[in-house]
């Protein structure tokens, strides 16, 4: 289990990280959404390994193969599929790892559920390379939400003791102007040149991922068990190596007097808006039409040059491992575009419950028709 | 939608807090497990109003009237079902909330979803009356867990500036001997005298609330969409007030490198361990075996003597509140028990996925029979 | 498991026949929707034992206590919730049945599953009774599916070896009218004359119900694996004693020829329609705009006068039983209103996804105002 | 919507007839479970089309490749994918479909829920090309439960006026031995002759397929919602063309006494059975023990050669329209192995949640190792 996450629009993920390929299944679009193969091929390239020195120098074009539910780049109504085969992938590197689980990775669980059919090689299934798939359906229901008048900001607030407060970057795609995500060339600078610290030193740092989502309609999401926290939050920990999510002011409010952060409500051109947004657009887990803001935590790349204690598993013995494969100095970078298109994947689901499939098909009007 | 949550161990409830009653359906334990009604009285009374200065003086039993699912005190099969009265509703304090929504609360996002005929009373089903029916069906659970040896504890571990880096308190139910829910004497001295210090001003105080599961087995739990923290993360979400979660070092990840937190194993007594903790207990979605643990973080009660601004839903005008009704200066006191009881139904879903309804029915083993 | 149902239409039962109450949750209704209890009793009392000689003499009124989910006879956007208490519960009349399963009912196989925790008494929660709350919740959907439009019509075509061709009775609840449920006055004289017959040697006979709904959207419902027939079906199976089901021509499309039964296609005033409606209006699991038409089956009561052969649980001595209790000659008779419900809560559920909640809403403009 | 089931066990479809590739994700194996690739190639056979002249004479391979879920033969834990490419697809076959909706088929429907940009060549995700992937997954499942010791039988009991009432073949694919997948010899000579004078009319008959499963535990299965019946026939519906399910004597019991019907307990070395199987194995939704049986109806395919009138969707003018594609005679026959396989499907998932993953687990013991 674990490979099926929503409601009416439903993410099924297959493959494993050395497998011939990777994949997706996304059922629930209803037909007739223009989705254009080169804007998904944009986040591909935004999530790929070898983007800067800061990212895996495994090099793989990720070109996503759709199979199904794409008539002419509009959706046909089925569910839409597409595979991502795997390339530049040397097995032999994992030779170690299969009976040496290296720390702070999924190997030591996977073999402890799975057992030795597992497929250790690269973390298998528990790998970060299941969120390439994430991105190429995130990307198609991002340009839905894109065109809805909604718009999804993600960016890097914190990386190791770097943190900016600037706020989110300009545009959607604002940080991928930067090779380290941060939202403006300041923070870029300094997060930069602790990262080439960092890199020289074989080590590797934490991050805090900043998102923010503009336009939802008011009044949208579920309470109690379908909130609309509780829906982006079980998705995100989907992300490997992110261990935390708040929402507004999140583990902020536990040192805050109410006084300080109860978001006033006043009336704007006919709108309910709040005067701060402390609660981050959602109370009793339904959207109130102010931004919806959460930041996640992603820990720092297990993998580090520093020797690392671990046990063999079929001796018992100790064992020093000393981690040679592909890695990210800071995985959260790569993981900006995974959230950020993680959250189209779940905003999504809930609008069509909310609204129902014809504010989609609404969004289209006018549009071409379908090649004789 | 939102009232209904789980897999093979399936949580609904029904009710508004100022309705005739609130309750559950508790869907998927086997039978012929052995559940106290007096354990659950238990739980029910530490969550209950009117415990101490601390929490609202709204007074009621909260007793729990099963109306299916046991016989004599055993499980027999069928969904677990129970009702609780609502007491001592004096509806007319929630007059003025009808048309001027409260900060804070849910008030404004329940009209701009359900328009008019919301039960605006009390906060309706967006109250954090309905925990009440958690903790109910969540107790039954930890019973469950606890034959399986299977501890939960929860605690506040921080109360606005005052912060408790004690640990755990002693046993499951040892933060209970204290009004504040802190772990020791000396935290709830420090931490009730701030409470008293802002009920005078008549302010509120957000909290951290820690949970530290013990004698998990390893190697449960599913990865990707499926995984122990996703589906932690998605119920404790349902929790009104709950505005984040970590796991772990949580967001101390963001700022730190990796050779400081990778969790190097061992070998103990054949069993897997790690020297440090600062994945939780979970890695790949997975249990490794070691103690779950996650933090947190309830925002201070909205309401509060201080008056807010807002704007009447009928004639668009501003509108200064004072909120009249009972309530608790720290609703992260009474959230205690619904993390550690909340913890404890996403728990035995994941064991009963994983281990099947076998391994529940091995506990009762030699276990009493039915009377004639 | 088996207590719940539905996408964005959740139903959820609780409850045993011989338990305090019998119960529903209905999560997923839009607010403001108008509802009338007196409908919901209305429907109650068609399904309500002790309504002819031809249904069992067990009394029970069978009121609906609304726990949730109403203000003032409109939905108030939150999971609507009943219980119907049991009265009249005789217990005593189980004693045999505990060691000796009846042949015919779901006795031991709920053994087998459950041991001896089970609630046996009266069938537990494989009773009949079950189908209480299914009519309770499935008579708010129907209303619902009145107001746009749609009338769900269900009768009995067969008893035994009286079949009836005459075709749908008149109007809705046109069947009420007679004892027998068959659609009119003619059929009905026959259907009783061999119920009495079947009554006097205390046997009891198989029936055949068909369902005939109108005015469903064309192009409503989804292909493969949540087709129209596939959830029909699916939740008629929950219906005991139901033993199959077809959809138009049914299993007499084994006999037919291609040439026969195709349903050729023509346009009336801008509608498309079939000549003949052998598919009974679903095709690729989709609706096209011809009424739905399908048969359910329900074998003989197997309660009956003749003593039939079982075994002890305990002493695994075949024994001669003798069914005592108080039940009908025709189940088949009683289930006709809830398979007509529980049709409407399919089909709600159906809508609800493929239209959106908004056109629910829409019906309901114009409305009165909640009371101040 | 409409590409996914499963509970325990969840199977996702991906593809439509004639885009590049249809497939399968098959989510919830335990790892270490023994799977042979030949077994599921010589399933795809039987299924496929080209097998005599009683099958469409479109030429596939049907070849699976597998991109996950397996290591050298045995499940590695994840979820378990394969692709079929779509071969020897002419498309042009279909380009008079996409204006002129062929009467019996889902052509109509796919226009009205999904306009303009549908698949509407060859059926598209409509098309009986979708059980190919269900065959491919349910070969896997029907595997594992071949070792657990549990056997299913599918076969054809009626063609058209020809109806064949000697039971099963002989073991699981005595069917096979036939073209006609009728039991034994003198049926399939008998229906063959049926056949050929229909294929020779250029008309089309419809079939009724028996379904027979032995070994299954007794006290599996569900009440009310998800009952084994219900399981069974929400899959069923997925297939294309099949129109009703019944379970035991079916849509017979309507004619029938309970005295005639009523299956008798007793006690044979030890274990419950009942004297007849009038409930097909199947009570109170839970298994008793004896065969599930249980037959579904087919209807004849609507691809005749007999011209038949429709309506032209962009003028509305009515049309006659001779199909000319490559199609079966009787489409009950290539139906067998999907009935057969399905089955597989729907029942490892409910041992999955009765029984827990173990109990597969265990069918393993004594395996082979990966290699080195």
């Amino acid at each position: 289990m674990g490979f099926s996450i929503g409601h009416q629009l439903r993410l099924t993920l297959f493959g494993e990280s050395h497998g011939p390929a990777i994949g997706f299944v996304l059922d629930g679009l209803p037909a007739g959404l223009k989705i254009s193969k080169e804007e998904t091929a944009a986040w591909m390239e935004r999530r790929r390994p070898a983007q800067s020195i800061f990212t895996t120098q495994r090099r793989e074009r990720d070109d996503v193969i759709f199979l199904s539910g794409l008539r002419e780049d509009h959706t046909n109504g089925g569910a839409v599929s597409g595979v991502i085969y795997n390339q530049d992938v040397i097995s032999k590197h994992y030779d170690e790892i299969r009976d040496n689980p290296r720390p702070g990775h999924g190997d030591l669980t996977m073999f402890l559920k799975y057992g030795e059919w597992r497929p250790y090689e690269g973390g298998g299934f528990l790998s970060g390379r299941m969120t390439a798939p994430i991105v190429a359906a995130g990307s198609i229901c991002l340009q839905v939400l894109n065109r809805a008048g909604i718009e999804i900001v993600s960016w890097i607030e914190q990386i190791g003791e770097v943190r900016c407060d600037h706020g989110p970057p300009q545009g959607q795609d604002g940080a991928y102007a930067f090779d380290t995500r941060m939202p403006d060339g300041e923070c870029d600078a300094r997060a930069s040149l602790l990262l080439r610290d960092t890199l020289s030193e074989g080590d590797s740092l934490g991050a805090r991922i900043a998102t923010e989502v503009r336009g939802v309609p008011a009044g949208v999401g579920d309470p109690i068990f379908d909130s609309v926290e509780g829906e982006i939050a079980r998705f995100m920990f989907s992300i490997p190596g992110l261990k935390g999510i708040e929402f507004g002011r999140g583990f902020g409010f536990a040192g805050s007097k109410g006084s300080e952060v109860v978001d006033e409500i006043f009336l704007e051109d006919g709108i309910f808006r709040t005067r701060s947004n402390n609660n981050g657009g959602i109370l009793g887990g339904i959207t109130n039409g102010m931004p919806i803001r959460f930041d996640v935590v992603m820990k720092p790349t297990s993998s580090i040059r520093k020797p690392l204690r671990t046990v063999n598993l079929k001796t018992g013995e100790e064992k020093t491992l000393r981690v040679v494969g592909r890695h990210d100095p800071c995985i959260g970078i790569r993981a900006v575009p995974v959230v950020q298109t993680a959250t189209a994947i779940v905003l999504l689901d809930i609008l069509l419950r909310d609204l129902g499939p014809g504010f989609l098909r609404a969004l289209e009007e006018g549009h071409e028709e379908p090649e004789d």
